[in-house]
């Protein structure tokens, strides 16, 4: 299992840690503020039958969301979270770049924890979704999220 | 099992495909922006002993929400979303029905999975915890939620 | 295990009833609107190997969010939750303070289910990530987060 064509690489957990099957993708997010991990998640779970495929980002900074991804969503989704999580100064949270205290409240709005279930190690995803991390703090463009599958 | 009395219907996945528990509610939102499927889930968990009960909703323009139904929440959810997510003309993601390109950010803010802790055959929901998918997508009116039970 | 130093006390469920390891953390939230309750959760799963730790607010007025606190950003998610979401007459739910209609559409932006998964008996969250209940519902100051691990 190798990383996409965008520059991310993936990596496997230290091995013998963990009794679940667990993946953490990385990603390089210097270039993007959505990114689709959708194929990624899909080989994660190729032939692990069915059970649960956790997904969840371990930053407090991003967050996750399944939306369609190809035809406008990804800027409308950006304006749109402008638009209700402005990037100014009235944060009480403050470092960074100005108005990084407002990436502090992305995960709150867009949880960092998802869960998908899988049959025949297939996602039961509908047909447009996608599975994007969502992170709009530049000053931090290195993320992971971490997969997990859970055996029915 | 079978279907409520408001024209919904539902069905078994093709037998064998899955070891895990599954049954998708199939729901006729042509006359509701918010259908309320509790009772379709607490009869899918009746008898099903210890575990975790995965809902998840496989669109690109619905979301879950467990809030409280029958007492003006939902007419407040939907006067919310239409303040947040105004249905205009703004949006990149543009085809169906004027403004169809909110309904895209809908599973944004509005989560289409959820997982509910179940005990003894019982969701361990609070008294008014209701579980309701919210649409408001009237190109397609015809929607599914898949419940899955994972076995403590 | 015993309560935080906070008012807040713990109690297990009623013994025989699950083979899902639970726990419900008991909160009073009359002096806080956001209750952190990673400390609880990470002595929740201490010892329990690899699995997924189920959150669940069993409420319709409050709800979780994984983010950053002690920085500043609880002041600033209450700041945007106003905006947001007024507290004001607008509401059709009408009972109790005046606004509280509002408190019912917080589980709709803040889903009260979140899952977290654990390894080697610790929860795999972010640097700065933390584990809170959010409750703007001054009405009813009692709350519970009810932790279950699932193994793997």
């Amino acid at each position: 299992m190798r990383g996409g064509d965008d520059g991310r690489a993936e990596r496997q957990p230290e091995p013998g840690l963990s009794a679940v099957r667990t993946f953490v993708v990385e990603l390089d997010m210097s270039r993007t503020a959505i990114a689709d991990i959708t194929d990624e998640a899909a080989r994660f779970v190729r032939g692990a039958g069915d059970g649960l495929l956790s997904v969840f980002a371990p930053h407090a900074t991003a967050g996750l969301a399944l939306i369609e991804t190809g035809a406008g969503s990804e800027a409308d989704l950006l304006e749109a979270l402008g638009r209700l999580l402005p990037r100014d100064a009235r944060y009480r949270h403050q470092h960074g770049s100005p108005g990084h205290g407002v990436d502090h409240l992305l995960p709150a709005l867009l949880p960092p924890s998802l869960t998908v279930p899988v049959a025949g190690g297939r996602m039961l995803l509908g047909t447009w979704q996608r599975l994007v991390l969502v992170s709009l703090n530049r000053d931090n463009p290195g993320r992971q999220v971490r997969l997990s599958f859970l055996a029915g």
